[in-house]
């Protein structure tokens, strides 16, 4: 019986990923809602987590009014000008030698976040466009100190059209760095920005209440789908399916071993199905013997455990318990409910890290859903 | 002294990949040296790697002669068609429903790895083609077990123009798979393919000995600079240089923590430099608080720790100890002496994951070197 269904399976080799550009936008409405009466602004750098920056952002622009956009090079807003047209581009990583060019002919509003690039950025002004302030305030990252601060003139003061810092802890609710940075922001604002727009927090700072969101909120992980407040119930919509084409299933004897190193070896008979996907996909290998994979069987999705190490393109999973899975089915690496908190959770990593990673082989059918 | 040399310095923002074809077809030609008289054949799958298939393929074309190329996808194998206008493109994962156009087309060699491929083969062969067959020997992951090959006539044993297998364990040298799985391998030919040639080594296998070569060995990640032998030094030169400017220099005062969630604690103060490359760019973060980046001082490359999380922009060092370092200096995250499998290691994963990223991201600089 199951030889025979096997034989009438459809062939398919690609792995497919699908974005879906509806829940993106409602997503960025929700947020929009919890940050009132700040400004939302949409974080579109390293290409949109993967997702492409230039069909994100235009879903933005058209469909939520989103006027204010984030990267994190130049050459990044590049990809996006074209269909954000009246929208502010803000360059997260500043401006240089490298990227100087860019700025002037797209109006690309850069990040300040040193002296020395102030220094630069006041050799090299460009007219018409205010940068912002990056000042640190706990995260030790990019920004400008107070000792650097104190050295700025009246006049440096006054050229910046907006004052940012990061926050380091804002995904734990009652960590103390988050008190601690505001304080820090509310002092270097009052001190050295007492007039300026203010902008403190990402998406998970969004959820920190109303001190925190300032006049404008950077959204980004929680728009793609990501729970940046993990201390709670995930409110986003999740936007990405990821999924791939089953190119074989086969008897795994007792006794023999599955993938490279022969990390897995069965104890018992099973049934393994290899799925046509692989790290170098951007699944993350880290999930070699611990990720799953789902398969629909009576309208239900059931796990599959993966067997051995992923490999750059295929990843074998076991099968033994799944009815009726034919060749040319399609396995699930992430769906709405098995999502990219629930594989990094089993890669031993971030969401962040994975969604910026599943989009940036050319090789996916790569599918938007957008009504 | 030190804030006058920062206030000359030159701003870059944007990281730079640059591979080394020079070297990419050296470690060919030594690889086709030590597998003669087997033909050697370049793996260019997964966008080379990331490297991008249609640079890597033309240059080894052009310059090594090569004729051969594997590919995992037909989709990629599209990448190479004019710049390898008389070699043979065999495609890994297969032949299906959504890629049967592009075989047509392009005269691409299908490997079939299941009895539900070849049936779809048969129904839909392309004139001229003869594909390849793929059988399991130990890996358990595709290709036809021993049980798919008796259920086969003489005249589907004859359609192929082709034998392959792949090997598990072949990065150590006296793992009992290898001998079991060539053991397997000499079985199947000499039993059902006894007149075909084949193919049983990717780079690992090289380095087994003569009888692993068979008649064509699939060069990949060797090629590309990877110890594939790690039980002795690696004879491949390195092809990646991966650097980032320095954004920023600042001073870590004793107590402060550093990075996303506060994962480092200066138990002294220290000096930072913050880098302009993250997880965004395939930078593995599993390097958090374990890589290094290397800068230039004093004409010799002076490691610095990474302090917190690699985040997906920016990476934090601790450069205390480096002298004349200024903002728009590199940071090299990959060089000769600090190479993939370096990198690999501090990331608790393979060179072949870390190649795989960091190719992927659009907004690197990317330069080729080549004579």
């Amino acid at each position: 019986m199951h030889i025979f269904t096997r034989h009438l399976s459809k062939i398919f080799t690609q792995p497919v990923l699908q974005i879906n550009l509806n829940n993106l936008v409602e997503n960025y409405k929700t947020l929009s809602k919890i940050i009132a009466p700040a400004t939302p602004s949409a974080v579109v750098k390293d290409d949109a987590y993967g997702l492409r920056a230039a069909e994100v952002a235009k879903v933005l622009y058209e469909k939520a009014e989103c006027r204010n956009f984030w990267v994190a090079h130049a050459v990044e807003g590049k990809t996006i000008v074209d269909v954000v047209p009246e929208a502010n581009i803000f360059v997260l990583q500043g401006i240089g030698e490298d990227s100087l060019e860019l700025f002037k002919k797209y109006q690309f509003i850069p990040v300040i976040s040193s002296p020395e690039m102030l220094s630069y950025w006041k050799k090299h002004k460009i007219e018409g466009i205010k940068p912002i302030i990056h000042v640190e305030t706990g995260l030790n990252r990019l920004g400008f100190r107070e000792t650097d601060l104190k050295k700025l003139n009246r006049r440096d003061l006054q050229m910046f059209g907006m004052v940012m810092s990061h926050l380091a802890c804002a995904d734990e609710k009652d960590h103390f760095m988050n008190e601690h940075q505001l304080d820090n922001f509310k002092h270097i604002r009052q001190k050295y920005f007492p007039n300026l727009p203010a902008s403190l927090s990402a998406s998970d700072g969004a959820f920190l209440g109303k001190d925190f969101c300032c006049d404008m909120v950077r959204l980004g992980a929680a728009m793609y789908g990501i729970n940046t407040a993990p201390y709670r119930p995930n409110q986003m919509k999740n936007i990405i399916t990821l999924k791939a084409p089953v190119l074989q299933i086969a008897d795994l004897p007792k006794g023999d071993f599955v993938g490279y190193s022969a990390t897995y070896r069965a104890a018992d008979n099973r049934k393994l199905a290899i799925v046509s996907i692989g790290y170098g996909d951007g699944v993350p290998r880290s999930i070699s013997n611990v990720g799953k994979v789902f398969f629909e069987s009576d309208k239900k999705m059931k796990e599959a455990r993966i067997l051995g190490r992923v490999s750059m393109d295929n990843i074998i999973c076991d099968v033994s318990d799944i009815e009726n899975l034919k060749v040319g089915s399609f396995g699930y690496l992430i769906f709405d409910d098995y999502t990219l908190d629930d594989i990094a959770r089993d890669a031993g990593t971030i969401s962040y890290e994975v969604l910026s990673r599943i989009g940036k082989n050319p090789r996916f059918i790569r599918e938007y859903i957008a009504n």
